[in-house]
C-alpha cells in the first residue's frame, strides 16, 4: 500500500493560487454577474466588475463575504485533491500497482474529505482522543462517531493509520492510559470497521517536536514496560481476529453530517456567534443511537439514503445536492426523518431561502420556522411533554443555545416549551407524510432527551438492537460477514459490570461470566439473523 | 434630509495622513519644544528635534507616548470632520438645501462626536441594545443615557436612525425581543428626544454579512409574523404622537461625560489597568437620577453648566476647557457639584497637575487626594455612615476597584471606609462653598449608594421629580412644549405593576387603571408647572 | 559606580544578527552534521545542508526546532553580554575605574543572567513585588528567593537598584502599601544580602508612561505624605545598620534553579502544555527551607555544590555541565539530595537521554522513571505515608499536575499514591548512596508536604536553624561577619505575633517584648556559633 502524504492541511494565498482560484471560479460561474448574485455582493458594496478583482479571503483582506469564503474552502479542497492525484499519478507512472491511502484527522474542518476519498483506495485516519478527560464512555462515543464517519465515506473498511500507545505530547495535558484502555481503543477501531490497528510511533526519537510522543518503545528502550506489554497483548488478540477483516459494518440508521453545510453555518453571523455546537449536537444523536444498540453511518448530503430506516439530520443549515427532494422521497417511502432547528436555511452558495424554512420540506414536516431565539451561555429552557403524546414521553428535558419558534401546518406537537413568552409553543413535533414520519426538534435539547426519544422511535419501528439493555459505560457495535455477526462489547469504566449476553454465542476474545471487567472487551460471534 | 455617510469610524496611518498629522501638530504647537513639553518626551528618551520625526502611534511603532496618542485621536476626529464637511459641501454646491445628519454609534470611543455634531443639522444614531441579557430596566437606563447624550450634543431633538425590529445578527447571541419590547424601545427614543423611529432593515437580504439581521420583512416574506405585527402597532401609536415632535426635553441635572478625558484616562497606566469602569460609573449616576424621577443631560466640558441644579462629574480625569473655573462658579452660585475620585489629575495634554488634586478645586471641595488604592477584582471595602451625617445616610454600601484617600481641608465626612488600614478615613464628604455645596465620593460605590444619596440631595434641593415613587422596573421621562408636558411611563418587566399617576392628566397612549402592564408604555400629557 | 544600562532585554532578528548567529553556531558546532544531530533535524525533515540555511526562530519562520530555539536563547545572551562588555570597555578606555553593575529583573527568562554577572562587579536588580495580592508572607518568600538568586550569582552582596516607595503603575492593579510594609520590604533586601536600598523614583514626572509610578515625592509635592514619612523612617533605620554591609549570607542548603534547563523544559511539548509550574515548585522548596529557619542559596548547574548539606533539585529537566557526576559525588560524600519528577530527561542540546531517567543517577536514587502522568487542572491525587517510613511522615498531602511512576531499584518508598490505577505506587522514596541519601519526590505535592518533609530531614541532619519555632507569617534570615550574626525577624501580617527570641542578643532595630508587631522588623545581633 502507498501512503500518499501525511495529514493534508493548510491553504495557500500566493499569486499562483489566487490565479488558480479565479480560474476555478470562472469555470464554475462563467460570468461575473453570476458571482455577484451568488455571493450577494451588492450588500456592503462588494460588486465585482471582473474576475480579476477577486482576491482570496484572508486576514490581509476581506473575510466578510460568506459566499467567497465558502467557494474558497471548496477550491482549497479541490487544489489539495488535485495535488494528491498528481502524487498518485507519479507512483502509477513509475509502475506501482499497490492500493493507495491518505490519512485524515479527527473532525478536521479545513478540507471536505469526501472529495479526497474518491481518489484513494482506502480511507485511513489518525485517532488521538483525549482519554480520561471526561467520562471515557463519552470519549468512546466521540471516537466511534469519527470511525463511523471514516467508514461511511467509502462504505467499506478503513484503516486506523495512527494511534498512540501511550499519550500524545501535543495535547494540553499528556495523560497516560489506564490499563486496558489501549486494547479497548484498538479494538474499537476494528469494531467500527477498521481493518488495521497501527501506532505512531514504534520508537521515540531523541529530539524534535514530538520527542515525548508516546511510543511502543520509549527512551528507556526496554521491553519491560507497561506500554510494551499492553501493545504485545493487543497484538495477540488481533492475531485471532483476522477473519473479521472480511466483514463489514451494517447500520440501520444514519446521521447527515455535512462539511459544506458546516462551513457555511459556522461562518455565518447569527443567530449565535459564541457557539452553535454543531458537532456536539450531532454527537447527541449518535450517542442516542449507540446507547440504544444500533450501528450508525455518518453520511453527507450526496450519499444515498434508501438503505436506512431512520435518518437524523441535525442543524442541516444548507440544503444542497437536492437533499430536500431526497428526504421527501425517503419519508414518502416509509422512512423516519428527524430534523432540527436551523435547517434548510440557505442554498449551496449561502443565499437564504425565501418563503419559509426548512426550505422545501414544510409539507413533509408540517410546519415552518418563524423565529429563532439565541440563549445566553447558562440560560436554559425546558421541553415538557404534551398530554397524551404518542411516543409517551414523560420527562422534562433542559434545552439551551437555540430555540426555534415554529408555526404548525399539520404537524402534531409532542413536547412544548416550559418558559419565556413562548411557553406552550411546540418544542417537538411529528408529521405523517406518505408512509413515513417526519419529526422536528425545535431546540438544543440535552442528551437524555435524545436517548429517550430515539428509544421510543426505534422500538416503534421494531429495529433490532445489537444487544438489549446496554448498561451505562458499555459500548456495543458489530460487523457482519455472510452468516456471522461479530459483536464487540466494551467496558469503558474501571468497574466490573453485570451484562446479559445472548445464548448461542461463541466468545472470540475476553472473559464473560455474567459480567464484563473494567476496561476490557468481549468479542463474540453469532449467526446473523 | 441628507444622511452624509454611515457610522464614521477608523483611522488611517498612510503617508498622506502622517503628513497631515504633522501639519496639524505644527498648527497647534508651532515649535517642537512645545511638543516635547506637552508630551513629556524626555521620559524614556523620546525627545524630538523636528516635526518630521513624529510618527502616528500604531502597533508598528510606539504607543507609549500618551500625549501623542491623545493628539492623534483628536487629529483623527478632525480629519473625519473635515471629510464630512467636504461631503456636505459637495451636496450644497450641487444645490441641495435639505438638512444633514450623520449617524453615530453607542458609546463609540473612536471619535469625539461633539466635533462632528457641530457641522450637521441633526444628530442621529443607531441603537442596538442587547436586550434580555441583564434586567431589561438596566438596559433601558443604559440606552436612555445614550439617547440623552445624543440629544445633549445639540440640545435639541435628534433622530433614531437605526434600530432592529427583531435581533441584530452580529451580537454574541441573537436574542429575539419579548412581545412589547419593540414598542417600548421605540417610544423610549421619542421620550428621550428623538423625533423619529426608524428600523434597519425593512427587508432581509438573501446574502451578505447581515443576512440574518432582523428586519420588518424577513426571508419568509409574509405580513403574518409577530415582528411585522408589532412594527405595525408601533407605527399606529406614533401616528398619534406627532405633536410631541414640537416638544423638547428639559433636564434639571447633568452628568459630565467627556470623551477627551476618557481617551486620556483609559490610555494611562495606573491606578488600575484591568478596568476603570468609567462608563459603568457614569451610568450609576444616571440611574440614580432616573430612578429618582429626573431627566438628565449628558454633557462634555465645553458646554454651559448654568441651567442645572446638580452636576455629577464622575472620574473627570482631565480638566480642560477651563472646567475648574466653571465648576467653581457653578458651586459659588448655588449649584450642587458631585465629584469623585480620579478627577482633575491631568491637563489637556495629559500632564499631571502638581500641588494636589482635583486640580484647582481643593477650596471648593475642601480636600485634596493623597493616595489612591487599586482593589483586585472581587476585593471589596465598604462605606459606613458617619454618626449624625446631614443627609441622614443610614445604610452601608460596598465599594470596589478604586479607593481614594483624601486629606480634609474643611470638608465634612458623611461616610467613612469600613476596612483596610484606611478604615475610618472619609469615603463621602461635603463642603459648602459660596451658595452651593460640593460633594466628593471617594470610591467606586455600588448603585444603591448612588440612588439613596442622590435621593437625599434631590429632596433637599426641592427638585420636582416627573413622578413621585417610581416602582422598580419602571422608567419615567418627559418632554415639554409650551404649556404641556408629555410624560412617558415604561414598564421594562413582564409583570403588571401598581403605579400611581397624578390627577388631571390626559392619557395619549396605553392603558391605565392603577397599574401598568408588562412591557407596555403609558404616555400622558399634563399642564406644565 | 557605573550602572552600564537599564534592564537588558529583547532580541534582534535583523540580517546582521542572523549572520552573527550563524557564526556563533559554526564556532560551537564546526560542521553542519553536528547541528543536524544536536537538533535532531531529521524529524519533520528539517535537515540542513549548510549553515547558510539556518534562520533564527521567530513568528515569521519556524519555532518547531527545540534545539534551535535553545541555542538562539544562548546566542541572545552572548550577544547581550558582548554588547555590555563593549559598553564597559568604553568607560574603562575613558579612564573610569569605578565598579560596574547592571540591573536585572525578577524571574526574567529572556537572558541567562549568570553570563552577564561574570563581567560586572556587582549584581543589582529591580524588585517590584505585587504586595497584598496573596498573603504577604508568600510574596515575601517569593521576593526573598529572588534576592537569594541575585546574591548567589556572585556569592557576595548585591544591590537593590530599584524598588517602589508607593505602588508601580504598570501592574494590573496599583495597590498602595500598608503602613510598615515599605520598611519591611527594604530591610528584607538587606537581610538577604543587599548592600543598598534604592527607590525608583525620587519624584514623579508630570508625563510619560510612568507618570503614575510611585515616588518618594509625588505630584502633590509635599513632604507631609505618608509615603515620604515612611521613606524617611526607613532611611533612619538604615543609617544605624551600616556595619551590616561588611557581612555576608551563609546558607547550609541550596536549590538548583537553572535557566538553560528551564528554557528547554518550557519550550518542549509534553507532558503538560498548560503549565509545568517550575517556578512555583522551586518556590515550595524555598518556602520549606525558610519556614524551617534556614538561609538558602539559589544556584545553577555550573556552581560548586560542596559547601551545602542539602541540595534540592526540583524539575531539573536538563542535565548539563556534568551535573550528574557532581551530584553523585555530593551524595557519595554525605550530602542530602532531593530530586523530583521530570529530571535528567535531556542533554544540553535537548536530546533525550536513553536508558532510563533521571539520567546517570539511577544508582544514586535507586530507581528510574517509567511513565509520567499529566493531571488536568483541578485533578488531584494524594501522597499517603507508607507504614513505618523512617522520617515518620504521618499526614496525607495533595499532589497535582504531574505524577511520575517509578520503578524501584533499591530505593525505599516512604509515601505512596492514594488514587488512580497507580494507587500504592511510590510517591516519595529514599536511597542511601555512599555516605549520603538521595530522595525522590514523584509528583507536584502541596507546600505543606515540603514543609513537613524538609523539617524532618533538617532535624535528622542536625542543621541549626536561625531561630527555632518560627510562627506563621514571620520570615527569618541572617547575615554573618566574623564573630557576629545579624538576624532579621520580619512580621508580614498585620497582627502582633508572639515570638521567642534567644537570650544574649542585642536588638539593633525594632521593638521586642515577647512579641513582634504587625508589619515590623526586629534586627538583632548575637555571637556567631
Amino acid at each position: 500500500m502507498w501512503h500518499i502524504s501525511n495529514e493534508y492541511s493548510g491553504e495557500c494565498h500566493c499569486p499562483l493560487c489566487q490565479a488558480a482560484f479565479r480560474k476555478w471560479l470562472k469555470n464554475k460561474y462563467h460570468h461575473i454577474d453570476a458571482i455577484n448574485h451568488a455571493w450577494w455582493t451588492s450588500f456592503w458594496s462588494h460588486t465585482y466588475s471582473s474576475f480579476d478583482q477577486i482576491e482570496s479571503p484572508s486576514s490581509l483582506g476581506d473575510k466578510g463575504l460568506h459566499g467567497l469564503n465558502l467557494d474558497w474552502k471548496r477550491f482549497v479542497t479541490d487544489q489539495t485533491t488535485d495535488f494528491m492525484r498528481h502524487e498518485i499519478q507519479a507512483i502509477r507512472t513509475s509502475g506501482a500497482i499497490q492500493p493507495t491511502t491518505v490519512n485524515f484527522m479527527e473532525d478536521y474542518t479545513g478540507l471536505n474529505y469526501y472529495k479526497l476519498a474518491e481518489y484513494v483506495d482506502f480511507v485511513s485516519w489518525d485517532s488521538y482522543p483525549a482519554w480520561h478527560q471526561q467520562q471515557d464512555i463519552m470519549t468512546a462515543y466521540d471516537t466511534g462517531m469519527q470511525h463511523d464517519l471514516m467508514r461511511s465515506m467509502k462504505h467499506k473498511p478503513f484503516l486506523l493509520m495512527e494511534s498512540c500507545p501511550a499519550s500524545p505530547n501535543w495535547q494540553a495535558v499528556s495523560k497516560i492510559k489506564k490499563p486496558g484502555l489501549l486494547t479497548n481503543a484498538s479494538l474499537q477501531a476494528v469494531a467500527h470497521g477498521s481493518n488495521s490497528v497501527q501506532f505512531f510511533q514504534i520508537r521515540q526519537g531523541r529530539g524534535g517536536f514530538e520527542k515525548f510522543h508516546g511510543a511502543v518503545i520509549d527512551h528507556y528502550g526496554g521491553e519491560d514496560t507497561r506500554i510494551f506489554r499492553e501493545v504485545t497483548k493487543t497484538g495477540i488478540i488481533l492475531e485471532h481476529l483476522s477473519k473479521i477483516a472480511e466483514s463489514r459494518v451494517e447500520s440501520p440508521v444514519a446521521i447527515l453530517y455535512d462539511m459544506e453545510s458546516r462551513w457555511a453555518m459556522e461562518d455565518a453571523r447569527g443567530p449565535r456567534n459564541q457557539g452553535l455546537f454543531y458537532h456536539e449536537t450531532a454527537l447527541k444523536s449518535y450517542q442516542a443511537f449507540r446507547r440504544n444498540g444500533l450501528n450508525v453511518d455518518i453520511i453527507n448530503m450526496e450519499q444515498p439514503l434508501d438503505s436506512y430506516q431512520i435518518i437524523a439530520a441535525p442543524m442541516l443549515y444548507m440544503f444542497r445536492a437536492g437533499i430536500e427532494e431526497k428526504l421527501k422521497r425517503f419519508v414518502q417511502n416509509g422512512g423516519i426523518l428527524i430534523m432540527t432547528y436551523w435547517s434548510g436555511i440557505v442554498n449551496e452558495t449561502d443565499l437564504c431561502h425565501l418563503g419559509g424554512t426548512p426550505h422545501g420540506l414544510s409539507d413533509v414536516l408540517g410546519l415552518h420556522s418563524e423565529e429563532i431565539d439565541g440563549l445566553w451561555d447558562g440560560e436554559v429552557n425546558h421541553f415538557l411533554p404534551v398530554n397524551g403524546n404518542e411516543p409517551h414521553l414523560k420527562e422534562s428535558y433542559a434545552c439551551r443555545h437555540l430555540c426555534d419558534l415554529v408555526r404548525l401546518q399539520g404537524a402534531v406537537p409532542l413536547m412544548e416549551y416550559a418558559d419565556n413568552f413562548y411557553k406552550g409553543y411546540p418544542a417537538l413535533t411529528v408529521h405523517k407524510y406518505g408512509s413515513g414520519h417526519a419529526y422536528y426538534i425545535c431546540a438544543d435539547a440535552e442528551a437524555d432527551f435524545y436517548h429517550d426519544f430515539y428509544q421510543r422511535i426505534i422500538t416503534a419501528q421494531q429495529i433490532r438492537p445489537i444487544l438489549d439493555r446496554i448498561p451505562e459505560g458499555i459500548e456495543v457495535s458489530s460487523r457482519v460477514h455472510k452468516d456471522f455477526e461479530y459483536v464487540f462489547v466494551q467496558n469503558y469504566t474501571d468497574s466490573t459490570i453485570d451484562i446479559c449476553l445472548p445464548d448461542h454465542i461463541e466468545i472470540l476474545s475476553g472473559n464473560y461470566n455474567g459480567t464484563i471487567s473494567g476496561y476490557t472487551t468481549i468479542i463474540f460471534q453469532r449467526k446473523s439473523t
